[in-house]
């Protein structure tokens, strides 16, 4: 068993927590900014300084790679992404990111014999903070291997046209061709030349922490569904209008809301999550009487049978009517659970166990890079215990130790599948 | 009994509606802005063509004068609004100026008699839709006759710096100065010059139509309270947080609308007018629960005891913890109910009877300029039927008949005025 610098893992955590400190404890780092591109820069200069060879393809994913013993066996990849959402935290993606290094690193440092040639990875625009949707970059590199609902969001073309939420004027294919990190397209992740894929990330949520467990081996990224609510009904002006003759979209939408987490509630299953996280209102004055709201809807759970209950509730809205408002139902996009590779789980377990590193099984309820990767190659996920389970916002936290750990996992992890391979063939 | 002219409403009605159509029926007029010069110059022109003196105050507020028989004798005014909210109708505000040039065009088509000067007029800015607030002109004109509460939101200096809420490089003095329509403030509306005020408006709700009344006799507006409740939890993501530790801002803003509503209905006031039409959402993300939401609470009725149960709710949600969430409740902003001069409504309730109108008593539960400028000058308002009770939408919508009488009305309780007093000594 191998272990991770405690004290480089802090060093990469100060030096990338700096690019895009908001001045509160957290980042901006939207992908392909100024600040993304000093961290870019200095995942650069630290993998030269291992003696790394560095791609880049034409979406500006970069690969840092170093040699193994047999030439011709294919790369083993770790990575995440190093943009935020605004006003995030110092974990997320960049954890993935500062890991694989770290595993590099060590393998440099202390002459770790392998196979495989290993490479540490930065995803572009995982967030898609500024230029929609999320996960962008690895839905155009594994595009011919997605599900053809999934795959129809991630044009090449579309994807180049995404324009910034912040200013309508600029687009995605715009700031990549700037930032001066468009590579070549030969250099992009395939399974031709790679093997499996790792990515460590933080948990987000609070689940190891209240087990007391510092690692999570994941063994899927749960099946959802997102659904959009709309409720149509009359403005009129808040004086003048008698309350038995409104029809109040508001009051509607806040009723059917009450009644979905009613229902869906009555269930039983501890382990759904559901949200709706964003409302829109019009015309939204306070002298106004809504006449129309819209909010989303979204379920989260590994079994299809418990998603599909969940929607029946959902669905059911649109044949009532609260405050003689109509409501409307209607699908955004859904997915399916993706499951990680069975050996490359039991690696993670196994190394975590090795190590003697308290860990358990964990589901992952957020989408990753490395979920459109699984439909590609061998892949699997390792989290990092979370503070609080605080993530996409400053207060998010890892201890450098479990961090540390995360790293050490990934490490033993890799060196399991260089010998063993991951199963796949 | 005088009447007024239907086809000269109807034309009226035809040239105004065409200064901002939106194309779909109804208009976006803001206050100074193109087509409200439009609709300024046209009554200017028409106003002149009947021999009326024109008159600017500093806010542009505009005053058409016919003289009296008695030179000394101070001006009766009628007047309202020529500004529209975004995609409003072509009534409110727009009719109470159709029908105050109406009065003095049919006063000197027929000419009627009178001792008093007769003016017609414009105020600026009553939306107040794109330099809030609302009624601002009137604000700033009876400031020194305000109640010190309501009169802090009407600074002169601070409405010049209002900013635009489309452009907020841009202020409202500045738009004033560049409209070209800023005049002499010794022309503003003030009783040493001025006998009395009426207002003829759209009902803006179903009342008159439900019971059957083209006009209503309008005895007060409703006093009113305005407060923000504010929902504080916590933001995690939808997709990796436990549903029973979360702390859901809206879940608890949607429980909270619901308890307010239950509880208020209980009293059984079937007058009383309450609503909740503005929400604000923080992130506002379909992947983040909600860490803070912000809803708007109206509530309106003429007796201040019925007022004062009902805040005692909206404020036990301060005491309550919907899902974890603490709640804030903040004043906004009150008024008292304004009661109209009783000689004027009285004249006004005689117009409507003599001339077979049918007409009710009714209150306002809107704001208008005519309520500062009752505490200023004796001033009343004149309601005119709207359909289905829209108003502040394109479907706004009074018959030139109902219009016609409004004027009619306005005209005849105008002579009383002239020839019995407002009482008001």
């Amino acid at each position: 068993m191998y272990e991770c610098s405690l004290d480089r893992m802090k060093d990469k955590i100060k030096t990338f927590s700096a690019f895009g400190d908001a001045g509160h404890g957290g980042i901006t780092r939207y992908s392909l900014s100024e600040e993304a591109i000093m961290a870019r820069n200095e995942f650069r200069r630290r993998m030269e300084a291992i003696g790394a060879d560095i791609e880049i393809d034409d979406l500006a994913n970069m690969y840092a790679t170093i040699p193994g013993s047999e030439p011709d066996a294919k790369r083993i990849v770790m990575g995440s992404h190093c943009d935020s959402v605004k006003n995030g935290g110092n974990y997320d993606g960049i954890l993935g990111v500062m890991a694989a290094m770290e595993v590099l690193e060590t393998v440099v440092e202390n002459g770790i014999e392998h196979k495989h040639p290993l490479t540490a990875m930065i995803w572009t625009n995982e967030e898609g903070s500024l230029y929609p949707p999320a996960m962008m970059c690895s839905g155009i590199v594994c595009y011919d291997y997605l599900p053809e609902d999934i795959r129809d969001k991630f044009k090449y073309d579309d994807m180049m046209k995404s324009k910034s939420v912040l200013d309508n004027s600029i687009t995605f294919g715009e700031i990549l061709k700037k930032s001066g990190f468009a590579g070549e397209r030969r250099f992009r992740l395939d399974p031709k030349r790679y093997e499996c894929m790792f990515e460590t990330h933080i948990e987000q949520g609070p689940i190891l922490e209240d087990v007391g467990c510092d690692i999570g081996v994941v063994d899927c990224v749960l099946g959802m569904f997102n659904y959009r609510l709309k409720f149509y009904g009359q403005t009129t002006h808040a004086g003048t209008f008698p309350m038995a003759k409104r029809k109040d979209a508001l009051l509607a939408a806040a009723k059917a809301l009450c009644y979905i987490h009613e229902e869906i509630d009555k269930l039983g299953y501890s382990d759904l999550v559901y949200t709706t996280g964003e409302i829109v209102c019009h015309p939204c004055v306070h002298t106004c009487v809504p006449d129309y709201i819209d909010f989303s809807f979204d379920a989260r759970h590994e079994n299809p049978e418990v998603l599909e209950k969940v929607l029946e509730i959902v669905k059911s809205c649109a044949c009532k009517e609260w405050c003689g408002c109509r409501c409307e139902v209607e699908k955004a996009w859904n997915r399916d659970t993706v499951y990680w590779n069975k050996e490359l789980v039991g690696y993670v377990k196994e190394a975590a166990a090795e190590s003697e590193i308290p860990h358990m099984y964990i589901h992952s309820g957020a989408g990753h890079d490395a979920q459109f990767c699984a439909y590609m190659l061998p892949t699997t996920m390792i989290f990092v215990q979370s503070k609080n389970g605080l993530s996409h916002c400053e207060q998010e936290y890892s201890s450098p130790e479990h961090c540390t750990e995360g790293a050490t996992v990934m490490l033993n992890a890799v060196l399991k599948a260089d010998q063993r391979g991951s199963g796949y063939e």
